[in-house]
């Protein structure tokens, strides 16, 4: 199985680290090819660059998804993952929604961390947007210093202080909202007295589960195959996929 | 005052029309500044082209806000909307939100007849994202020919149906989700038994009174002015407005 | 244009106090009536007295609304409002909702500062009533001493405090629920790191807004025009608004 | 013990079937005392009558309670009922609350039948501002005749085909929320496949329990004791609970 | 009047404390019959023990019920409850269930008091589940020592630090969700500035209200009579009343 | 891997079905146990059954586990998978629960076809307690007779009609929440027009995904493991499970 991982942010470095995490958590046989985003912020960390992501996340999975049988869009907003899921014949995950949907399975209440002050209102949004909000135990939006982003590892403490707080008001797994933050869960576990869902690893499992129950895309509703429309001024992959017969 | 209103649609006729309605609507002494998504779908009609207009929403602001006391958004899906109003000094209002709040302010259960069979989901999605589903009464998506598009005063009759179903299903007003249509409800009031918003109507007299309010840009929370930030890719207008200082 | 304004407490220093801040915000050519409730408390602060001031709102409303292209109910417990909206055949706005609805339009989540141990239930109850809880992100009920309310500006230190505390729990706006309180808006702004709505200020503007889309009074619905009724007991102008065939 | 019913509507007739009702429904050793509103309309049928019943309400309970154990409020809506609560030493009871309690203490999802076209829209009102729209299966508003409410027995045939269509949406049991109907419920049962919940009834029952509980007026929260203020314009008995030491 | 008590743990010293609380909130003429689960834990304290009790709640009301006019299920998860209320001829009250609606008609916000760590999430998952979190204002699961259980008298102190926390947070009531700790609540309401509910009480008050209204079984919907069904491995008197005509 | 399946029904017909689909879903390497109810009802069909299964379903996981990496309850109202969870040291998975997350992850409104009148209620119950109410489209109990649990692959039709009915209504996924049609899905798939989620594939694959994520079992929370209980009257794996230490 082969898996097409793109980066909402156009650091490569981000997207280094997350297609190892991609790969510690892949199933034997499993190939995981890792892009960046296109075009649009390094690391995303506003609405406006959210807004650019997802076009520009949108365009890198028109352009690579061929011959992978599944897409995770590896960004903590899934920036362009509901319209990634609509457009492409294949499924598609978001690493924070899928954290969210392991936390459920887990059961009980869901803490969520997340980095930075601006982070925190879109992140309840979007828990609120898949429905969720009625299993959020807590929510926070960790204080992050720019030195954390580019060495998550010496942000172990500040964070651990965090999921720790969260267990106090009632949270039964903790996801870890950050692309940047990849892998780092796996390390921190031992210290954290509950599991701690790492978007990364939970949808590189997701998606391997969708593969394998093979549904068919659907043919009815809201994510249905689009017909053949015209747009312009896009990339030339994301064009031929939407105006697929030229007739737009 | 004077007021941009972007088209999140590239289609120069639908861009018209709106600018039409707009000017009807709008307060005398306020100008209308109307432009086209500069990229994207002819008339948005899928979660891609979506995603594709909010980008292309941020673009036009970006490139045509200066000199402007207010910016709306001009498509059924508020696609950018949110967005741009964290990003822009000034304020933004989509034309959804603007027809759904005005709804609120006649007070009772809410109606919304949208164009489209995929229409229907994310409507109901984008009531929820404004936090409004206990004020939806009832939601139909209008089985909508291409043509209706084209000739929006030709498909009067299937409307006022829509609008007479929704009344029976308790809706005290009915918002007419659709761009395209921008300007119908004035001419099918008198028919209607209850309030019709039009969303261009509504949204320049919101534009109008948060202009007259005066009230400043938030230094705090998710709205507040974004730091300088280094982006690529993105038209030039965008990429100054967000790499402010030239540090990124 | 002319608005009534009717104040929901019977103390004519606080419908004063009102009116001023009604013509600061109104914008030109809008004419501005303020009356005081006809009969019971001097400032509402109880469940009893608010249903009092909501059938004393109605009896004024009937008195003076002739003439007048919209009413504002302002009390901060929007009393009477919504059967003043379905009895009047002008548009009829509650400042507190008007305020809420508002803060909608700007964006993310509310805050909302109230006067008084007791108000603070209340206005959680105001907040659900309107279907907007899950915008609500903070409400703080102020301890407040008798003397706030007779002199409003002494007040702004405990109050400015209050706005930074619902800041800090998210608010991204702060709606100021104190008809009191009219008016201290406008000075304290500089001071708060997120705008501040003051009800009256956003009622008149949203009354205008209303009175210029010219929507006509619904024939069905729950706020359709009520059919001629009999009622004994009540004031003249509203007997009279109820019973207009004398058939009762 | 000794109850207080009072009746929101003006009308005898209804006070003396509501009494009625009570005293079938009413403990060994229970006396009922009824009386009807002082003032408003012979039968509340809109939003702007049960604002003036809800004053209505107040006064007389503030004329009758002494004496007595509990009072009932007699009306559909609750009208007064939660600020009759607030201001008396003793339980306060609503009809159309009672049954709503009564239902969740049956299980399942909860029918609504209400009477009137306008009663449609106010009851799920009243519904969600208990916090019960989860429990709520399905609600009606039976088309009622004038006639209906003259002579409710002839109702009975719309009224049971009503309670069936709220069957076949999910109600496990059928609220018939209408003080004209009172004691209709007993005859209509044994035609009805789920208990048919009257008011009147549920609300003398429920008033009996939290007599026989005997908890005390709470000193804190927005329920407690108001402290004594002045008010103008109410009738006597009404000023002087308010006003209690004449300070006001 | 007869009413079955049923402990859901097995611990008969609890079961008489019960006993005790029931028969001092019964009316004149009400027979209190108190069991033990017949198996299970002690003090039911997890999820495990939880569905044990529901089980061996059913197994007690199968066999003890015959001759009593309702069942109250007596365990502060309320575990079996609807279950039995399903099966059963008569009606079923859950002590939780009961306290809950007692504290909705007394109007205002909630308060929730539980103990044991473990009890806080199932509380707030039962509060859920009767569909009245929005009438929640706070729950707290208090910090119990085993030795509490045993003498809840000495463990007064904590447990009013606990209601007036609940208090602060806006409870205009305060529940005391524990079986363990029935009858408490009579000798510290005194000291308690809100009404403090028992759930034994309220209970039987609620299980006597239903009985006097004589509401019939339903014959439609999720808690009409189960059809005949053959199960094995239960007890006998529950295998009776599943497979009442031994074609099972 | 090793997976135990336990049906909560106690038919070996059916155990062997569901054993059939999961080891057709199971991945390669992953070994499927399959254990009936130990007692209980043939097809559970109450609530009553219901809760006697949940203890069936603790005991049989009691008695079973030793050995697997993870547990798979096997029954469409998931009974006994939350205890179970608590219980023991690996992964528990419910079918109806690890259905409706996988529909949550394909995006959209769900739609759930349950089986039997009665199933309809607690289906909907069962989704609200997992907190999915929002993402709930429709929800269907068809009328089936016994025959079609004797031979599912006869109800084909019936079925398929019924998933159409639930996509006109807005499902974009629909759920088959049924043990005893296990297996059904992937013969009908090709005839539906969006996904059909069976809920034992589902569910091993998602015991597979949180084998492979590796999680500890919490430490803190109420899915926490418990600590040495004593209980009477249960079987003994389930006994020794819960008093570890004899002490209890």
């Amino acid at each position: 199985m082969k898996l097409l991982v793109v980066n909402g942010n156009t650091t490569d470095a981000i997207t280094a680290r997350i297609a190892a995490t991609a790969r510690a958590a892949a199933g034997p046989g499993t190939e995981i090819v890792a892009v960046s985003a296109p075009f649009g912020a390094r690391v995303v960390g506003t609405r406006a660059e959210e807004t650019i992501a997802a076009h520009a996340v949108l365009e890198a999975a028109a352009a690579h998804h061929a011959g992978c049988d599944a897409v995770v869009v590896a960004i903590s907003t899934d920036a362009g993952a509901a319209a990634a899921r609509e457009l492409l014949p294949v499924p598609v995950v978001g690493i924070t929604e899928a954290a969210l949907l392991t936390a459920c399975a887990l059961g009980g209440g869901i803490g969520v961390l997340t980095f930075g002050a601006r982070a925190g209102a879109w992140s309840r949004e979007l828990v609120a947007r898949y429905g969720l909000t009625a299993r959020l135990a807590a929510l926070e939006a960790l204080d992050t210093p720019p030195s954390a982003f580019a060495d998550p590892d010496a942000f172990a403490d500040p964070l651990l202080a965090g999921v720790e707080r969260l267990v106090g008001q009632g949270a039964d797994t903790v996801v870890i909202a950050g692309a940047a933050f990849a892998g780092l869960c796996q390390s921190l576990q031992p210290r954290a007295p509950v599991p701690l869902l790492d978007g990364i690893a939970c949808a590189v499992g997701q998606a391997e589960l969708l593969v394998r129950l093979g549904l068919p895309k659907p043919r009815a509703g809201s994510y249905a195959a689009v017909p053949s429309r015209a747009v312009t001024g896009v990339g030339e992959a994301l064009r031929r996929l939407l105006d697929r017969d030229g007739s737009g």
